[in-house]
This record gives structure tokens, C-alpha cells and sequence, in this order.
């Protein structure tokens, strides 16, 4: 139930401007293939392209999170903690219940640079929820999970690159914990039947064999028909990809009940310090860090009288944009659960180096859905 | 310079919630081939086109007066006066200087329905002008005009379809009367210099000749590529315009120069009655309603104690989209002529029939280009 029904969310700007963040709205056009690069394939499918007069492809922003970073190692930002207010663009998700519209307005904040990550990240959330809740009368709920912890463990298992990247994707597609193992299997079952030209791979890494020679020696022909129009260098790195797959023997049932155990751990913060326990134990893997960042990050969270009793670890919480690299999480009504998040953050490591930083940037960051905060389920239904 | 550099140009839509207007938002995306129907060329070169993933062209708002009339007619609203406040989308163009980005914010009103046409002009100007004085220290200019006489000139002039409309298009393009002279002259050499087969327009007019037959006989071949690639109604509709255009005997150097002498008055308010009433005895023309318009949309000025030294007549006074059908204004900064106005605004009487209204329905309206009214051209030249 709402609070206060005409609440001017435009109040989240300004609790947050007075917490020290500067408003600022970035560009609503960014290139297309940065945007491309960042997201997961649920948001990929529901950009809005365009092209420049001059015939660059653009996409309108599906976050703010790009144009920001964009901006910011261009250096036209003179601060380092930002809170926006405007409009992303998706086209809706079939789910979608809170819009028709492929705009859809957010506000919230980003926090560049700041290298106390453990603090940067207790203070977003706790900001997050503070004005949240003076929105709601309802308990709201945070789900809290560290995508680092996933990543340790594929690096723990010692599995190939391609394989690693078909675990991520999957990952970042939000499955559950099942799903993923069943995906997995699939994947496995979908091995070479012969054995792979491990001759022209080697010629091919050497630099010694072009991706239109290597498919003509593999299949006797360069017509690429059969490869379903798929581009020579893609069609080799997916063979050579394959092929790492069929060889590697890491792949057995052992390593996919260690990943679906993993995702499947779940439950109420103050138990799961124990559950992380347990599974480091048993596979000996090292979760020390990732653990104790966690039970950090509970202390701010209760340093600033957030109830940890709503707080829910979900090992499979995942963002559908694949920037995350450690604290991901989300703000939802808790009777509500069939809504999307309200709000969503975590930390995003990595950007600006893809975007060409020459050094480390951390950074976090928070957003909240306006629509979804003002949806009201009973009226819709009435 | 400015009254107040932090002055929040949210203000300006306060302004106006507090004289009645109804804040509303309306949708980002509208169908592509009703922008394309209503826009000159100049802003569809610069428009934003993006496809739904369903396979829908749509476009960008360019504007705000053509989603908001669409869901005007679609009784999606429950209003008539409506105030925005948001974002825009067209292209900068070569000679923008307070943007680079394609979105633009505008704040503005509309006025759907009400049949006291003038007394709702001269509202919308005075209100428009009022809140923009009260971001300037120096003396805001208006420029003002009327397209109902020039169109009622080229109705008198009885001039043909094809080369009205041309005249139409050369006077959206906001070009100058010398300018629109020497246009004319150019169209008017590109001429028929052979006989027109005018059986064959009788017989395709009668719905006896499909387009492909029509060049078939004409070309003695159906082979489109002599016609550059356009398409067989297209050939077939220039061909018969062009024909019509060489048939008719009214075009002269008279009605040249009449058109050319209407476009060039202008000047102050107080003395544009009487170049007007000149005008029309000189050419045994009626412009007496247009005239009366004029003072009576003055006249509410005055009551509005808007000073009326500053507001200038000026026949070609043109906005770039072709909805227009009588009034048209602008507010400028006096002593910044070069720059653009910081606000648009006219009468646009057509555009709900054209989105498939049965009933016409009378629409005034004005936008404030608030990136223009908050750009200091001393701050950049500095």
C-alpha cells in the first residue's frame, strides 16, 4: 500500500542531491555497439536503434548507467557521485505490467571511483532503501547476492573459456538454479561426433591459415551455405571453441552438481554465512573474501537501522545486464514478489576499462523503476 | 541577459499548471508515417525513425503537439488545455549552437477545441511571453504572422494544385521572398517541351489505364529504369502535374511578383494595417478577416499589457512543420537576432481531421526551447 499516493518521486532526486550526489542527465543517444557489448541478451532484443544523419548507429540509452560512464572518462563530469532522473528506453518485456511504452523513467545514483568498495555499496543500499520506504507502508525486501562469488567458482573449476562464457550467459539470462543444470546438459550433449582438425587449428593460431582457408581445408569447399550465412571468422572460432570443449575432461557430472549447488543457495542473510560455509568446505574452494564482504556489508546495513530480517542472499539473483562484477541486488515489495524489482544496483568494476580507461575505476550504483514504484496492483485490477 | 541564471525552468510549467493547463506526458514513439505526413522537409531530414521489434516503423516525438493529438483523439485524456514538460527529438541542425545531442527539452501548451479562436491566440502568446519576460532583463521581441492570407493570396491567384503546393513547400522552408522568387522562376523553366498526351491522362483519369499500361504507352516500353527508380503511380502522378502545370496560362510574371510582394511585408505592428489594406486594394484582394484577426489578437495584447513596440509583422514568418493554418509566432531575444527563437507557436486547425477526426477541431498551441532560453551566448563566446 502506498504511503502517501501523490508523493512526487521527483523527492527521490532530492533526498539524493542532499546526500552529496549531483544531478546530471546524460546523453540519450549512445553508439550502438557499446550498448551492445553491455547487455544481456533479454535488454539486447528490446533496444531502440536509430542512425545519426551521418549514418552512425545509435541505440537510445537503456540505462544511464553507459552514457554516464561515457561521459565520465571523457572527462565532461567534474564530480564522482551522480543521481539522475529521466527516461531509459526498452521496449517492453512481455511480462511488462506496468507499461506499454518503450520509455520508461528512472531515477538514481552512481558512485565512481570511490576505492572503500565495502562502504561505497552498504551506503548505496541503504540509501536506496531508506527513500523507498517512505514510499511504502508495505515491508519492503532486499535481495542481496556477489556474482564475484559465481565467478571464483568457475575459475575453481578450472572449465574452458567457451564453456565459462555458455555458464555466464546463462547466468545473466536470470534462470534458476535447475534451469541452468538442464541447460548445461543440453550443452554438453551437443559435443563433436568426430574428432576435431587439431592440425588446422594449430596452423590457424599461428597465424598461418586465413578463417575463409580453414573452413575450404575443413570442409573441402569454401561454401559457406552450409554454415547458415554465419561470417568465416565466427564459424572457425566457434569450431576451434567446440572443439577446447570436446577435449577438455574438467566437464562431468561432478562440476555441474558443484554449479547447481552453488546457484541454488539461498535463504535469510543471517543463515547464510553458514551455507557459504558449508559449500567451501565440502569442494574446498577459498569464499573467505566473498564472505566476509557480505557480513560487511550487513554491519553498515545495520549501523544504518536497515532491518536485516528482510534482507534474502540469492545466489542466482542476476541483473540481465552483464556489467555486474561483485554486489548485485534489488529492492521489492515483500508481498508483492510477483512484481519486478522496484530497484536494482550493484557494483560494476570493469566498464570503464572496456570502455577504454587505462586504469581501474570502481563503481556502483542504484536504480529505481518510477513506474513500478507508482504501479498500484489493486487499481490495475479493479 | 538572464533576470536570474538558477532560475529552474520548471517554473515555466508551474506557470501555466496555475492558469489552468493540465500537465500531461505524452508518448515518446508515435507511428513514423504521421510525422512524416505533418513535417516539413527540414525536420524530417533530421528526425529519429527506430522499429518496434513487432516490425513497426516509429519515429521519435519531434514535437510534442502530434503524440498529444493523437491521444487527444484516441479520448485518452481527459482535458483540453494540457501543459508538457520534457524531451524532443530531431537532429541538431547545421546551424544549432545551444545543442549537440539529437534531444531537445521543451515546455509548452496546448489548446484543443475551443471555438473563440482569437481570444485563445492572443491567451497562449501573452502567457508565453509573460513567463519568458520573466527570465530576461532585456526586451523580448514577438514576431508574428498569419498563413490563412497567404494561402487565401495563392487560392485568389487560382494557380494549379501542383504549383501550389510548390509554393507551399518553398514557403515552409523559410525562405526569404527573394529567395521564393527566384525558386519560382526556376520552376517555372523546368517546363513540358513537348506536348503533354493529354488522351492518356483522360484515359488514366477515368480509371481505364492502370500506372504500368500508362508508361507502357507513354515510353513505349514498361522498362521503369529511364524513371530512375520511382515508383509507376509516382511517374505517372508527376507526369500529369507537370503536364497541368505546362497547360496552365495563369502563371506570369504578374502573379510572380504578387506572391513576391505579399511575402515581403513587414514591419512593426502598428503600421502592418495599413501595408496590408494596400496590399489587397492594389490586387482587388479581400483580406479584410485577416486584418480584423490581426487587430483583434492585438488588442488582447494590450489589455495583457504586453507592449506592443516589439512585436513585428512578417509575412514569411515560417516553423518547419506544415500543420499551420493560420496564426504563427515566435518570441526572440531582441538583441541576440541571431539567434533561434526561444519560442514557437500558432493555430493548427487541421491536424485532428488529418489523424481522422469526423469533427474538426480548432487547436492553438506554443513551446519554449528551454535549452535556448537558459543558453548564454556570453558564456560561450567567453
Amino acid at each position: 500500500m502506498h504511503k502517501e499516493m501523490d508523493k512526487d518521486p521527483a523527492s527521490i532526486r532530492e533526498f539524493f542531491i542532499n546526500k552529496g550526489y549531483t544531478f546530471c542527465n546524460p546523453a540519450m543517444t549512445i553508439p550502438a555497439d557499446i550498448v551492445m557489448n553491455f547487455m544481456g541478451e533479454d535488454v539486447r532484443n528490446r533496444l531502440l536503434f536509430t542512425s545519426s544523419p551521418g549514418g552512425d548507429e545509435l541505440c537510445l540509452r537503456p540505462d544511464f548507467t553507459l552514457p554516464l560512464a561515457i561521459s565520465y572518462i571523457n572527462n565532461e563530469l567534474q564530480s564522482n557521485k551522480f543521481v539522475y532522473d529521466g527516461y531509459a528506453f526498452r521496449f517492453p518485456s512481455i511480462n511488462e505490467k506496468t507499461r506499454y511504452c518503450p520509455e520508461f523513467r528512472q531515477i538514481g545514483i552512481e558512485n565512481f571511483g570511490d576505492k572503500n568498495k565495502i562502504d561505497a555499496e552498504g551506503d548505496v543500499i541503504s540509501q536506496a532503501y531508506e527513500i523507498l520506504s517512505s514510499f511504502y507502508d508495505d515491508h519492503l525486501e532486499i535481495k542481496i547476492s556477489d556474482i564475484s562469488m559465481f565467478y571464483q567458482l568457475l575459475d575453481h573449476l578450472n572449465i574452458d573459456t567457451h564453456l565459462f562464457n555458455r555458464f555466464r550467459r546463462l547466468y545473466w539470462r536470470g534462470l534458476s538454479a535447475t534451469e541452468i543444470k538442464d541447460s548445461i546438459k543440453k550443452i554438453i550433449n551437443t559435443r563433436f561426433d568426430i574428432k576435431p582438425r587439431l592440425d588446422l587449428i594449430e596452423e590457424y593460431k599461428n597465424n598461418n591459415l586465413s578463417s575463409i582457408a580453414f573452413i575450404q581445408k575443413l570442409a573441402g569447399s569454401d561454401d559457406l551455405s552450409v554454415f547458415s550465412g554465419r561470417q568465416p571468422d565466427d564459424i572457425v572460432k566457434r569450431y576451434i571453441d567446440k572443439s577446447e570443449l570436446s577435449n577438455n575432461n574438467a566437464i562431468n557430472d561432478t562440476v555441474i552438481e558443484q554449479i547447481t549447488e552453488f546457484l541454488s543457495i539461498k535463504g535469510n542473510i543471517s543463515k547464510i554465512t553458514q551455507l557459504l560455509d558449508n559449500f567451501q568446505k565440502k569442494y574446498h574452494i577459498d569464499f573467505a573474501e566473498g564472505i566476509e564482504n557480505l557480513e560487511n556489508r550487513i554491519k553498515i546495513l545495520r549501523k544504518n537501522q536497515i532491518p536485516t530480517d528482510m534482507i534474502e542472499f540469492n545466489a542466482t539473483l542476476s541483473r540481465k545486464v552483464e556489467y555486474y562484477t561483485g554486489l548485485v541486488f534489488e529492492v521489492r515489495m515483500r508481498n508483492k514478489n510477483k512484481n519486478e524489482p522496484i530497484a536494482i544496483g550493484g557494483r560494476y568494476d570493469k566498464i570503464f576499462e572496456q570502455l577504454g580507461s587505462k586504469d581501474p575505476i570502481p563503481a556502483v550504483g542504484c536504480s529505481i523503476y518510477v513506474d513500478r514504484l507508482l504501479f498500484d496492483e489493486g487499481n490495475n485490477e479493479s
